[in-house]
């Protein structure tokens, strides 16, 4: 069939990761290529910028300049929370189609695949033919169709990272130790904590994600376990670990009701929950030095731990989202399939496959009796997240007592 | 003068660092070269291991084991918080005595070049010629005398990394951010958030050190002139700033009291501090979005964070540790003299002029006025960093609005 011309838009939507950009200059770099495409603009801020027309020519970018941007965490265009309704949308269509955008490509989660949905649909109504595709990425692995998300690998390695160096610390000065990790109701990346363990005793000895309703008294048994078996005890929690009745725990314990414009909790940016938990730690069992962080803002946007295969298949994703834009008159969600191990092709889902609706932990990835998680969990993200660096404990023999007092 | 043949003994105390083992790795090949010395030990938990006599005999680790472990962060003989007073060094002098020790390393900050110092004094005193030597580190950069301590370099690259993200991340959503970094007397690592600096209106755009008092009134000021310049803002803050009279700030926001065996408030391993800061200026100024992490463990243990200037400096001062003692009847801390734009030298100091004491930033570093870091600190800290990854904007020229509305 024939391709349309016209020009295209780029926007990156929602929590940045640190290998948006290349999904960013993976699209731009290949829509130059197209006569076709007729200039790449990038929104500022999102959706935001689409319809405040805050757009720059990103067809007059160098390459340079592009792929060093690339190399850049957190979305290099800017980015938005704000979630279009039905009227939102019906503005960016009409900016778009002023501007005589025929292709347009939106880089964020389940929302921003929502909005591609919606703004297709407008599209469709007024017989203006746009094409509409929506590129994949979240730090929280937790979007629909797809093998796993760009971003997750490069977050899932700087947590397991900060969890070996934090294995290692705490077995120098040992205690409890409880770090809070991002995620609302996935706790894909909380799981990668795992990666931190080489030696057997080696933490996180406990990990808590929100898929499985979070017991306090489990909670005060397992870390007394663990502490009694080990001398010390590290735990991983996701942020949004909740109760039997679903109620976040973070709510039990603080007075936070601050809300996005999703409607949810702020769970991230505070260390409510990793205070509460060590207050109940020090409250229930007889252990002194319980310490906690929450990894916050660092693990989503870091510079300098991106995972290599993350980093390359977040430039592919952009890439293929213009090539199956230009060369068929499709719509949809570019997903990963997984086709061996390790090796992947990619492919085009319809977008209300991806919207709105987020992924859970499959069971088989939790270890529910010991608060830990499974080896399929480990085969499934591994290649994802890449080699980590070595570390070693010290091999030599005991010397004998003298005094042996 | 005539070489002293014996056992030699090597621990670590104190919080760790990512490059405490190269110390401990420099040490050990150095001290398996001389004939003189007959074995090394290290001891396990720092001087706990050594009245406890729990040794490991490291003239029998593979050199791999020790080239692997020299690139592991944290103490990899393990370390203790214990503050050997006169009577417990008494009992150190009396196991080294036992086992025919005539050489002494321990490496930490200056509470360990404190016990070194007693050490040395109950050896003098018994007319028993034992070797002391202090091998300096902390990522508080405060022990007096040297130029720097091996192990800042290397916290300050996580930290400058860690707000280099931060600022990209909060440039893309913007509001204000909050990250409270490690130092309770000395500000010398929150100092090299400044690094993540590119762009003029990057953040952090304040930084606030415990070596000026910290108002309120100024923060909350300071906070509301860059986010009205910039719509957004990063700041810094050790966890150890206090107010005029010189009582920490989390004491006065939180009913937290725990105490180390120094006396010390507990400052970190709690967000306390952020939450409360984050309180204020929500409270006093109306920003809707303002986020607070505490950076807490991670930033002194993170595995794959080094400096490289940083891990060799701290294995040299391991080896010159081994090299001063044999060759010499001396006792002292190890420092670093700067002799170049960027050359160093190692001395020998007297105990007595490290321990105890600490060292705080001076005043050509701080920048009261706008509560910042000078380009001195800069010039200063920015070779023992070393290179950071490189982080970029996107260059685009502006496209024109049609609708315009």
């Amino acid at each position: 069939m024939a391709k349309i011309t016209g020009k295209a838009v780029i926007a990156q939507g929602g929590g940045p990761t640190a290998v948006i950009n290349q999904s960013l200059v993976g699209a731009v770099l290949q829509a130059r290529k197209y006569a076709c495409i007729e200039n790449i603009y990038g929104a500022l801020h999102g959706v935001r910028g689409i319809i405040d027309e805050e757009f720059l020519d990103l067809s007059q970018a160098t390459t340079h300049n592009l792929e060093q941007v690339g190399m850049t965490p957190s979305s290099g265009m800017l980015s938005t929370r704000d979630k279009p309704d039905e009227e939102y949308c019906a503005k960016i269509f009409e900016v778009l189609k002023a501007h005589d955008v025929r292709y347009f490509y939106y880089c964020g989660g389940n929302d921003s695949a929502d909005t591609c949905r919606i703004v297709n649909e407008n599209a469709q109504k007024a017989g203006y033919e746009l094409r509409v595709v929506h590129i994949p990425k979240t730090i929280d692995n937790d979007l629909r169709v797809t093998d796993h998300c760009p971003g997750f690998g490069s977050a899932g390695k700087f947590v397991s990272q900060a969890f070996a160096g934090i294995n290692l610390d705490n077995r120098s000065i040992p205690g409890v130790y409880i770090g809070v990790v991002m995620g609302r109701d996935a706790g894909f990346l909380t799981a990668t904590s795992i990666f931190a363990k080489k030696y057997p005793d080696d933490g996180p000895h406990l990990v808590y994600v929100p898929e499985k309703p979070f017991d306090e008294e489990k909670f005060i048994t397992d870390v007394d376990r663990i502490y009694t078996e080990h001398g010390r005890c590290v735990v991983a929690v996701s942020e949004g670990v909740r109760n039997a009745e679903g109620e976040p725990i973070v709510s039990a314990f603080t007075k936070s009701q601050e809300k996005d414009a999703h409607g949810n909790v702020q769970l991230s940016g505070t260390g409510a929950l990793g205070d509460a938990l060590a207050a109940l730690i020090k409250g229930k069992l007889s252990i002194k030095r319980v310490r906690c962080d929450t990894f916050g803002y660092l693990q989503r946007s870091f510079l300098g731990v991106a995972s290599p295969i993350d980093a390359h298949e977040a430039r592919e994703v952009g890439e293929k989202a213009v090539q199956f834009s230009v060369w068929e008159n499709v719509d949809g969600s570019v997903a990963i399939r997984r086709t061996g191990d390790y090796s992947v092709e990619y492919f085009l889902t319809p977008l209300e496959t991806v919207a709105r609706h987020a992924k859970s932990m499959p069971d088989e990835f939790i270890d529910v009796e010991n608060s830990s998680i499974t080896t399929a969990f480990k085969n499934y993200a591994r290649p994802i997240i890449g080699d980590l660096p070595q570390y070693d404990r010290i091999s030599a023999p005991v010397v004998k007592k003298i005094l042996n007092k």
